[in-house]
């Protein structure tokens, strides 16, 4: 079962910046091998539901194991078995349908 | 480790009503032993990580054997190392505070 | 348009415990006089778009107030058109689907 | 009050693809002037608290009056009164730690 994941992990008890915590789960997720993008509130990550999940998981592990005591995390997971979709297909079909419209 | 989580899943190309996906997954939830409550919005998990995220993956399989071809769930998910702390202790304490402030 | 929401505001850069602000969000929504519901992981919240976004703002204002440098917050809006749907009336139709199912 | 957003609205009751939607939903972000990027799972946007939020609003309307019955939206919202923050800095604070660290 492929997923689109958008990730934003957010470290409580650590102070007003967080870019630190958020650069470690970017090297997580780039250890990974999956296919990624940055935003400003967040990372979209695609690939097998039980690799992408455990990605998930070392970010909590990681951002712990810096020292940040509680940690609040919001998700948004896609899965479809209509048919194969990419994130970069989402951002086409959307961008073609404005080009066109 | 322990995790609080608001699991919200969201069936598309099934028409406006979804209480019937919505309730399977209800089922799911409660045929994992883990202690849950429903809300208006979606349905707090806790436990173990590995077993509430396997709850989740659980939701996706069962919604798509239902005939949805397509799903986006929405997660918050929290995880604390400084003590131990339940769904009931995050009401409560907000509670006393709201009692005795 | 009614709305319901399931608001979860999350003050940062204030330490590990966040139940006071969490606390006083409870005060400004019950001022509010809307319909609401605290869970877990946040709170729902119904009534007309501009009064609940109201409460919103108000939130995030009183939480500034309160003296954090920062929040991030996480929100679920539901309208529908088709027809009048309650934050009571979606639990219950799933509790009548598990009951009768 | 600056906010920084990230907003993903999902009709239902329209079928499986609803990336038309989405389409529209972009022109009227577009039409507010605010500053905003697309990204696969929603899309940033910031500005003033008030005209962000009536862009939300604004896109809930389009949608419906495209025909859709129900709208579920997730939305990430933040705040700071630290300091100024825009998207790109969020971004680049990152990008320069993962450069430098």
């Amino acid at each position: 079962m492929h997923v689109i994941i958008d990730l934003c992990v957010v470290p409580l008890g650590v102070g007003v910046s967080v870019s630190s915590y958020v650069a470690q789960c970017q090297r997580v997720i780039e250890a990974s091998g999956l296919n990624y993008r940055m935003h400003a509130y967040g990372t979209n990550i695609e690939g097998p539901w039980d690799d992408v999940m455990a990605v998930v998981k070392a970010c909590h592990e990681r951002v712990h194991g810096m020292g940040a005591p509680r940690i609040t995390t919001t998700l948004k997971m896609g899965t479809r078995t209509d048919r194969d979709q990419r994130m970069d297909d989402k951002v086409a079909s959307v961008e073609t349908l404005l080009r066109d419209g």
